[in-house]
Formats: structure tokens, sequence, C-alpha cells
């Protein structure tokens, strides 16, 4: 079982530590997302050398390939990808929604089709909590439906009456004795009363950590900004918050100074192998594709200490993905997890050091001034 | 400039150093193939990892991408690429013929069209020995053809008469003050007689070392055997010999026995990327997407001390390659480079130890051993 020890706070936001039965993780912690058992065109070997301290597993894709009892007959995820350290898994709704052909949703569950092989699966929330709990992650996600924020109202009160009622059933189906904690999510867009209710409905489940879903899925950044920072204070101050999904740098900084806790998100991984770099400063963004770097011999980001930053140029880095080679995507993922996760210490540091308003504005301010280096976007 | 240095002598097989700019390599050597700049799916720091002393890098994709003046202006190719070993080039020769299209032989040089844009294009004796020159790896091929073996003897005998003319151009253009050292290439195909003479035009040239071109091009592996049998001794004994693009690990050791001391080839990284493993014993070879491997806990070769094999299971690998993950890529190269640079490591310490028959032999025992750990092929 996890447990949440909250150490300090600076304004809203929260430093604290998740145990679990693989280490402890320090919060607030960014969990680079290993979609089918690997973060993409990264080893675990090199994640521990990011020092990453949880990683995320998608039951939807882990499910599909290789299947959750190979991994459970061969000892669970952690013993499968040969990772030591701390993991959360998702339950597969969101994917089963985005990625899947012919879905239907009823009080059962959700029907789909596989988006390999077009084969009829279905998803209950007691199916799922026999996946996650096989795959056998240190947290386990409850099935839930995230509707796109900007569906209507009766829709949004629809589904997380169901999410609240698949919720209680995955409690149900959940077993003491399996080592897996399971979170429940709250849903509701972008109605704050809608919020309100999912957020008593879920935390009256007596779970040991909550989430919110149905963030960044079509609202505008601001939007999202406003509903995390008053969907945040519904959740229990003594337990894990969870933002699922989520987001950009600047996102991850609202979202902290909401008082949130744990984060995932696809963007670093993704957009590295798109040739797109994070950076700290400046506009925010470099694309390694740009002409304008092909004689550029300095590091991607000047203040970055990562093992791409420090090894290589823009020059290099723009010709490997021009010619095509897996390497660059190597190099460019691991710099954009290395500033999420460089970016989540410093998070850290300052919420422990009470200055967390001076970080933030600081960090506000260095992205608005005009990248001294003219690193192009 | 380089210098070989012959330490020691097993049989026919050669323990020596070559010493270059970029520090000493041990030989017989195995140069993983970097074609435009990166050991596919692998970072210099892997290499570094894997103790690579010298890597080759392909003068025609460099020249068409990044370009060789650009990869100058920027410091050179060690500087572009992180490599802070020793470096060879190739022509680009080999390339041109088997890459690109529309290509026309002629006295003056190769005239082709860019396999990636189709654009005209030509290289002479000369205009390599520039563009190699511009890259500045330690070691820098001539132009050579290299006509597949079976061709017929009257090709041959035109084209290795050529192929002299051209490395007599290619050493009137290399420079001396370039840091770079010039090798040259024998041709001759299969037939004895046109080896003894091209070896004896090229070793005319008084170079710091001499290749054999023109094997592994279309032969059965055992007259190609046979061929660098007969014509290793005929380059000079106090110089590095090295076997272009060969081989498979039996190919290495059987060109070991009969004295040669420098190997490239893509085999390893190519068949890693498609999910073939080579191993030491037994059947010699292991097809990860194999479903017979799909529950299979061991480490791909259980007598392997790879990253790979320390950490990951046959299970894992061929579930990231049923699934598409770029990490299989490079799961899967580092271990063959392992076994490719780690046989080299053996045969050196067998020459140092006048122990080289009794390796060669338990090696190849070995290999007709079936694998007791019952390897899928």
């Amino acid at each position: 079982m996890v447990r949440f020890e909250l150490l300090h706070t600076s304004g809203r936001s929260r430093r604290g530590r998740l145990h679990t039965p693989h280490g402890t993780v320090q919060t607030p912690v960014f969990m680079p997302v290993g979609t089918a058992g690997a973060v993409k065109a990264l080893r675990a070997r090199d994640l521990l050398d990011l020092d990453a301290e949880m990683i995320l597993g998608n039951t939807y894709h882990l499910f599909l390939r290789p299947g959750h009892e190979l991994v459970r007959d061969l000892g669970g995820l952690h013993r499968f990808v040969s990772w030591p350290r701390a993991m959360l898994t998702d339950s597969g709704g969101f994917q089963v929604l985005s990625l899947s052909e012919r879905r239907r949703i009823s009080e059962e569950g959700v029907e789909f089709r596989s988006h390999l092989d077009g084969r009829a699966l279905r998803f209950t929330p007691e199916s799922v909590m026999e996946t996650e709990l096989a795959l056998g992650a240190d947290v386990v996600m409850a099935l839930d439906e995230c509707p796109p924020s900007l569906s209507d109202r009766a829709y949004h009160e629809t589904s997380l009456a169901r999410t609240t009622r698949w919720a209680r059933r995955c409690r149900d189906a959940w077993r003491a004795d399996s080592g897996s904690s399971l979170f429940g999510i709250v849903q509701g867009g972008l109605h704050e009363d809608l919020r309100r209710r999912s957020a008593e409905e879920i935390c009256s489940l007596d779970l040991p950590g909550y989430a919110l879903g149905g963030y960044a899925v079509g609202e505008e950044p601001r939007a999202m900004h406003d509903g995390v920072r008053f969907s945040a204070p519904l959740l229990p101050a003594d337990l894990p918050r969870y933002l699922m999904g989520v987001g950009t740098l600047d996102d991850l900084v609202h979202a902290v100074d909401a008082g949130i806790d744990m984060f995932d998100c696809v963007l670093p991984t993704r957009c590295a192998r798109n040739a797109l770099l994070f950076l700290r400063t400046g506009r925010g963004r470099m694309n390694l594709r740009n002409a304008s770097l092909a004689r550029d011999e300095r590091p991607p980001d000047e203040a970055c200490g990562c093992h791409t930053c420090r090894n290589h140029s823009r020059a290099y880095l723009r010709h490997l993905f021009v010619a095509k080679e897996i390497t660059g995507a190597t190099l460019a993922t691991l710099h954009n997890l290395h500033t999420y996760l460089r970016l989540m210490a410093d998070m850290r540091e300052a919420i422990e050091q009470d200055r967390w308003e001076a970080f933030r504005t600081a960090f506000f301010a260095a992205r608005e001034t005009p990248d001294a280096a003219g690193t192009a976007s």
C-alpha cells in the first residue's frame, strides 16, 4: 500500500513523499509515460540515470500486448520491464475512448474494438481491476469516463454519476492483499458544481489517493488552470492529488501552485520524437528540424546539464532528425525528460525553502523574456 | 598519422596496436558502423560504454547529409558526432555502386544520382579525398571499385587496373598535413593471380595500411574464407590489414586466423534492428520475434554480460519488437555489438597467450553444439 506524507506547504503548493512498495517518491512528481512497457526510445537504465522515481504504464496498451496474464505470470510489470522503482497504471479508459474503434459505453462498461486488430473487447470496472492487479503497479487507477471538457453539461452530469458507480465497483473489486493501491478519479468538466459533486462522491470511497481527470482534453490552457485551481482543494489535504495527463512545463507550475502532487504526460516524450525540445527559458521550445540550426554548435539548451546538452550540438541533433536516425529520438527524449524532472526538483526545493511565490514569479518572467541564445521556435 | 605496432603472432593471427591521433586501438579490432554520424539506435556514450575503440563513418551518407563542408566547418567528424576515439571513413565507392541510381563508371570517376533526392553527383579520386579530408577521420580509404565477386574475370581485370590508377590519384590528392592516413584497397575478386597483381600494385604506393575489398559481395562464405586466407599474406606484414565489410562472428574468426587486423560490418547493428541476436554458442542466432520466446524469462544469451542480457528477458525483448518499440532496437544493438567486441577481445587475448589454435578450435566446436539453453533460431 502507498502512504502519503505531507512535509511542507508554501502557499497552496505542497512538498511531500509518497511511500510505495517500490521506494519513496518525492512529490510533486512527474511520471514519464511508459506506454507499452517502455518509455519510448529509452531503456530502464536511462530512467534511473534521469532519476525518475515513478513511471506510468498504460493498461490499454499492455492489455492488448503482451497481455496482463502474461505479465502476471512473469512476475508483474516491474519485473517484466526491469523497473525497480514505483509505478502507476492508468485504467485504460482514456485510451479506449481516444484510440479504439466502435466503442459503446453502457452502465456495465465499455465495448470497443482493438486499434491493432479490430477484435471486440470489453472493459468493465471489474475487468480493469483484474487487469491492473495482474500488472501489479504500486498505484492503480479506477475506470472512469473522461468526456471532452466542452461536452454539454447534461453529458458531464450523466457521465460523472456513472464514473462514481464505476469507482465504487472498482473499490469492491480491488483486493486488499494485492500490494496495489487504488486511486479514484474526479470528473465534471469545467463545471464547478459538478466537480464539487464528483469530488464529494469519489472522496467518500475512502481511497489512499485521488486524481483529477478530464483536464487538457480540449479546453484552453487558462480554463484548465482555473479549473485545477478550483478543484485541487476539493481533494483531501492529507492524500496525494494527481492531475492526469498534464501537461506543458507552464501547466506543471500552474498546477503545483494549485496544490497538485503528481503528474504524467506524453508531451515530453512524444514531442521529442517529433524533434521538439522543451526549454526552461525564452520562447520555451526548439524545433530541431529548423534549418537555422544546421551550423549551430551550441548545446540545445545552454543552461541545461542533461546528457544531450552536455555532449551534443544543435547542428548534430538537427542532422540526426533530418537523417531520420533513431539516436535523435533518444537524445531529444533524454533532454525533455531531464527538463521536466529538473523542474519538479526545483519546485520541490522552492516549496521546502518557503520561497514558492518567488520561484513561480521568476519562472514565468524567464518564460516571457526573449531567449538571449536566440533559440528558434 | 597512424602507426601500426605488431606485438605478437600465434599461427598466422596477429596481435597489434594501431596508434592514431585519437588514441591507440587494440587489434584485431571490429569497428561498429556509424553510417550517417551515428551507430544506429545508439549514442556515442553507449559506444564508449561498450569500449569500442574505433568506429566507421560512411562518406557517401555524410557527403549527402549533412555535407562534408558543414562537418569541416564545425571542426570535423569527431567533433560533430562527439566521438573522442579513433575513426575511419570509407570512400563512398561501395555505397555509390550499391545504393545510388543511374551510376556510370569512367576513368575519371563515378557519376550517379543521390538515392535521397535524385540529384546528379560525381565522385572522383580527387573529390573523395577532399571529402574524406574534410571529414577528417584518422584513417581514410582510397576510392575503389568493388565489383560483385562473381563478375567475370575480364571485368575484374579491367576494374582492378582502374582501382590502381584511382588509388594513385588518391595518394597524390591526399595531403600530408591532414592528420588523416590513407589506406589502399586490393581488389581482384576470387582470382588468385588478380589478387596478387592488385596487391603488388596497391602496396607499391607506400601507404600506412592496406585493405582487402571485394569480399562478402556475393560469393559463398567458404570461398570468401579461402580468398582471404590467400590474400592476407600478400599485404605487408608490418602494416595493418583491414578486411572491409566482413562479417559474421564465424567470418571474423576465420579472417583473424588468416592474419587480418581490422574489420567493419553493418551485420550486428542492422540485424539487431530486425530483431536478430548473435550468440557465441549453439546455433548462433536468436530471432526475437519468435513466438516461443513470449514467456521465456531467461536473458537472451545466458553466457553474456552485456547491458541487455544482464537486465532484460527474452520475453521483454520479444514484446518490444512485437510492439515496435524503439527501445528494442537499442537493446538488441547493444547486445550484438557487445558480442562482436567481446569476441575480438577474446581473440586478442588468445593470440597474446599463444593459444590461438586452441581458441579457434573451441570456438567452432561450441558453434556446432546444439545450445543447451534451447535457443531458437
